[in-house]
């Protein structure tokens, strides 16, 4: 297969754990035979200090050329705690997430046995647990008016859903959920939030639609309490943007292996496939991030983005070799010999 | 002292928790000399029943005249899952915080040793946890205008805030933490939100007034998942009102006894107590709800709204009493006897 593939590595850690798995990819390109052609392109705080922009059109034309994206992390510190500044990576985040359409982050929660006593939740907690959390990306408040009234004294946000949006993300709810334990559960504020009472009765008239999933209806407050009693309760979980933010950073806790989760986000004209975990400044350059959430995340662009399960099930198998054998960086290696980022890269390279 | 107290039962085991605070309290009062009148007033689901306002003018007329206000919890099922609903007892909620210019939602989540082991989270990442989140309750999302637009088919909720809003919730943050270990949380979303950006540039503002306070500004999804990781690092946090709804309930499930958690809300007219959990349907009439958490919020009571603080005391020591003598509801007995919710409720009387 030919693989047209934009590589967008961002800021921090993230050149250096894309690294890992462009070697990784490249490897199994070979090995299946795919044709790969990698197109990078900045974005962030880099794309910011080269173009005063941080999400270039020149990088979206790669992005809308390509079969799907790879991506890093963005942020930077000089950006941080400045609420007056006028240009800022995330922006560049919103940006390509509305341009390129990407409606739904899907963020996969499960636990490595191996790794499963790093969570800070008991094992009885969280043993089994296997759950999905499907994220509004492209609504809501992010997208909403906003602004400031009487001189800067009042300031205000829009949360805004259209009963297509609500049923676009819904959808793919019910048909994750049907491939799955057929349980969703869909995360909203009804009892305060208009938006949310949009969701609720959008999500109800379709449930006829798919008579063998169980649908919950739950507040996002009591969520976030039976996120961390009984994460292993859950199936699917949809929600609307600021929500979904919120609670998929909460359920990444749960497994205690956030240097490992990868995460999807599916849209219009592409998808875009990323490590959940930031750009972890101070680390840059100094080859110690864990870059296997990146290679998942290859990994799941494989699986959903080309369809291509041998590929996917490869690289997970290669992941779980070096998780067995302790090629770990130091978040993971213990009182054991921690291995480089690039070590690691090169160890799962060959290893395949 | 004459103290004046309404009581606001409202539904569920409501009535059956703050049965047990009353018989506390009366004691109390018999031995340090006050005279307390009670005034019972309806709200919540068994007030739309009486007269179909969930939070009527005769309820708002007897907190006015209070010195404080007992609350127990509001909500039924038959209320629920029915997003066309006009008329809910979550709106008298919303309606008596705004009447009674309820600000600031204070929930403190601690640890009691002797139940540490019932949290999900490991003893090793919640021992010393003591912790206050400040929560704004009279502004943000809960309160902006919200509504329909084309035929129903787009919803949107506003969110707004003004300076002098955020500056008396963070005035009360910054106190609160001169009384303990002076460091100070700003949560936000300054990254997306515009009245984010207000939040922070106002509390930043105020950072001069308080150079004994460290101050520290978080996103609300960075924080989602340190709560959870490591909520001994906090001291007080301050929010708005949709975030510090959340977070507070994700926080009380740290210390492994929601059961006993108080909280306070104050404001310009007067002061509520209230446990944190909700109102239990299924637990109504069955004599098993905990207590301790509606007794320990009158503790709050005598200490915050009457400045009595051997009062407050004395009801402190008797439910560690309890606590340490297993006279306990069914929720925290394990495997030793479960006491009824009015036992336990007689034996702290008798044993003050
Ligand atoms: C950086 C920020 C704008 C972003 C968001 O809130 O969506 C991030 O938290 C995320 O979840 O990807
Ligand atoms: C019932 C609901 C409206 C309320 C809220 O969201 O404020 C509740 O969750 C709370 O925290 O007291």
């Amino acid at each position: 297969m030919k693989l047209n593939i934009a590589l967008l590595a961002g800021d921090g850690i993230g050149p250096e754990v894309i690294a890992q798995a462009v070697k990784v990819v490249d490897v199994i390109a070979k090995k299946y035979n795919h044709d790969i052609t990698w197109t990078s392109a900045l974005t962030g705080a880099c794309a910011i200090d080269a173009c005063g922009e941080p999400y270039p059109d020149s990088t979206h034309e790669v992005c809308m050329a390509a079969d799907a994206v790879l991506f890093g992390a963005i942020g930077h510190p000089k950006y941080d705690n400045d609420p007056k500044a006028t240009v800022r990576p995330e922006q560049g985040l919103l940006k390509m997430r509305k341009k390129l359409g990407l409606f739904a982050n899907v963020r996969p929660t499960f636990t490595f046995p191996s790794l499963i006593d790093n969570s800070p939740l008991k094992r009885e907690r969280i043993e089994g647990t296997d759950l999905i959390i499907l994220r509004e990306l492209t609504g809501g408040i992010y997208f909403g008016e906003k602004g400031r009234k009487d001189n800067g004294d009042t300031a205000f946000d829009t949360c805004t859903y259209t009963r297509a949006e609500v049923q676009r993300l819904a959808k793919m709810g019910f048909e994750i959920a049907m491939t799955r334990g057929k349980k969703l559960c869909c995360v909203d504020k009804a009892n305060v939030m208009e938006t949310s009472r949009l969701w609720r009765e959008t999500v109800q008239d379709m449930e006829k639609d798919y008579p063998e999933v169980t649908v919950s209806y739950e507040f996002v407050d009591a969520v976030a309490m039976r996120l961390v009693q009984w994460p292993n309760s859950y199936d699917v979980l949809i929600t609307e943007n600021l929500f979904g933010d919120i609670l998929t950073d909460e359920a990444s806790v749960i497994s205690g292996s956030m240097g490992l989760m990868p995460s999807a986000s599916k849209g219009v004209h592409t998808s875009l496939y990323e490590p959940i975990h930031g750009s972890y400044p101070q680390a840059t350059g100094l080859d110690i991030a864990n870059p296997l959430a990146t290679v998942l995340s290859a990994a799941m662009m494989f699986e959903d983005a080309f369809g291509l399960q041998a590929e996917a099930d490869a690289i997970r198998a290669v992941v779980n070799k070096s998780l067995a054998e302790g090629i770990v960086t130091e978040d993971l290696a213990g009182k054991n010999k921690a291995y480089k980022t690039s070590e690691v890269g090169d160890w799962l390279a060959k290893n395949i």
